[in-house]
């Protein structure tokens, strides 16, 4: 099998999503190794015994995808056996010229937060944690004035991942509120509590099935598990969606990653903040 | 000032993550627009309008970041007055003679869960993120078993965050578990509950004047924020951390992509899970 390298003076999570694009394009199972930090002549020379270790333990040429900052850690790990891939490299000069100015690299400028103002725009992606940790299942409805969007959903239709990768990801302030039985689901109205924030609210839903899976892995047996209990709900819930005229997705088959784009493609919610 | 676009027929992530390593190394100020799921011929139309005008209210030419399937679609917005810079065609045709297959671009596959197995692997991180939810704080020290790792600190050092983010974008099932007055931080002990997992312990701690600053905004003029009980409670702290062996990390400078990145380098915990 192929090893995959991701190599960066950094945190290498350039090198990797530079990598795992490139390769959702080929239909290949390979293995994957990151090695992050590699930022002396020392640990070079280790990762470039350890991508030629690999060429020779599985006779097939490693591929390497990296970033890095010091040209001199770069020179040692493309002299190794493997087939590496640097698209900074590559678009630096004709970027140089569009813009005009020579570039100027410096380590962990992508995901650091030393430079000038990203110490506060860091701060306010910390805070957009600590809002959604707060605001998770409905358990502040008192704060939803600072909500950016208050995701609304049945148990275990994905609120609570997405919240947290809204705040971690993008700075967004996600509460999110469960609809149950407390609702009282049937003829489901909106809650109370919802009614003044109504233009902030986003819908999640799923299919039945999946529900009844998810929530059988949780309390199996139950009827909260039970696929007649998931399909009831999730009716009652879509129904009021519409009725409400409140936007929701169908969370079923897609990541965290595009559940959160979904929403704010849909609710032109700013995803650059900081 | 320039507009960036950042545009995909899928989430945009990979444009996103492209474009930014890319303009991290030129001292820039720009202004960013991601332009998500433009996957027909009219939505890209659209795009283009929102590019030409960009150029033209700011008489600055936009720069363009995009990773398409369709090349119809391609095809319209490479015809928009932006400069385009699109990564993932240059390298197609030298990793497809490495790799010996040809390239098979479809929707969705880097962001997606639609593939098979990959369904499981989405489960994965949800599982670590409900982990690390039920796990934080403290709260429930009886499933420690379970845990890759187990974040120990003084208040407001950064262990939600990081447990959060190991989760999510990882699917490390993180715990964490806050020092405080109750265990007796003058010659503080390892807490008990935490002797028989020692090996999965990690340390944070942070510079005195920012975790007193960090405690200021939460709550301003107590005790609990003053220079004098931080500096104490970070001093005893790393004293324990050194007695005890247990590696640590001062996440000052750091961002929480990089705290992660660092203790998984440190503990080397595999990155990749799914």
């Amino acid at each position: 099998m192929r090893t995959i390298f991701y190599i960066s003076d950094g945190t290498a999570l350039t090198a990797e999503a530079f990598g795992k694009a490139m390769l959702s394009m080929f239909p290949l199972k390979v293995e994957h190794k990151t090695l992050a930090f590699i930022d002396s002549l020392d640990k070079a020379q280790q990762a470039v015994a350890r991508i030629n270790k690999a060429y020779t333990d599985s006779g097939e040429r490693p591929i390497i995808f990296h970033t890095f900052v010091s040209v001199d850690v770069k020179r040692i790990i493309t002299s190794s056996r493997g087939s590496c891939y640097d698209f900074l490299d590559y678009f630096v000069a004709p970027m140089s010229k569009e813009l005009g100015i020579p570039a100027q690299p410096k380590t962990h400028r992508t995901h650091g937060i030393q430079e000038n103002g990203i110490r506060e725009s860091y701060d306010f992606r910390i805070e957009a944690v600590n809002y959604a940790m707060a605001n998770d299942d409905g358990s502040n409805v008192s704060d939803y004035d600072e909500a950016d969007i208050i995701l609304l959903g049945v148990s275990r239709t994905g609120k609570t991942p997405t919240s947290l990768y809204l705040a971690l990801h993008y700075g967004i302030k996600a509460a999110n509120y469960p609809l149950t039985e407390d609702d009282k689901l049937e003829n489901l109205q909106l809650p109370k509590v919802l009614k003044a924030h109504r233009h902030k609210i986003f819908g999640l839903t799923l299919d039945p099935q999946r529900l009844h899976e998810i929530r059988t892995k949780r309390r199996e047996g139950s009827s909260y598990a039970s696929l007649q209990q998931c399909r009831y709900e999730l009716n009652e819930v879509e129904k009021m969606y519409r009725r409400e005229a409140i936007p929701f997705l169908d969370s079923t088959r897609f990541s965290v990653e595009e559940i959160a784009a979904k929403i704010l493609a849909e609710t032109n919610i700013e995803r650059h903040r900081f």
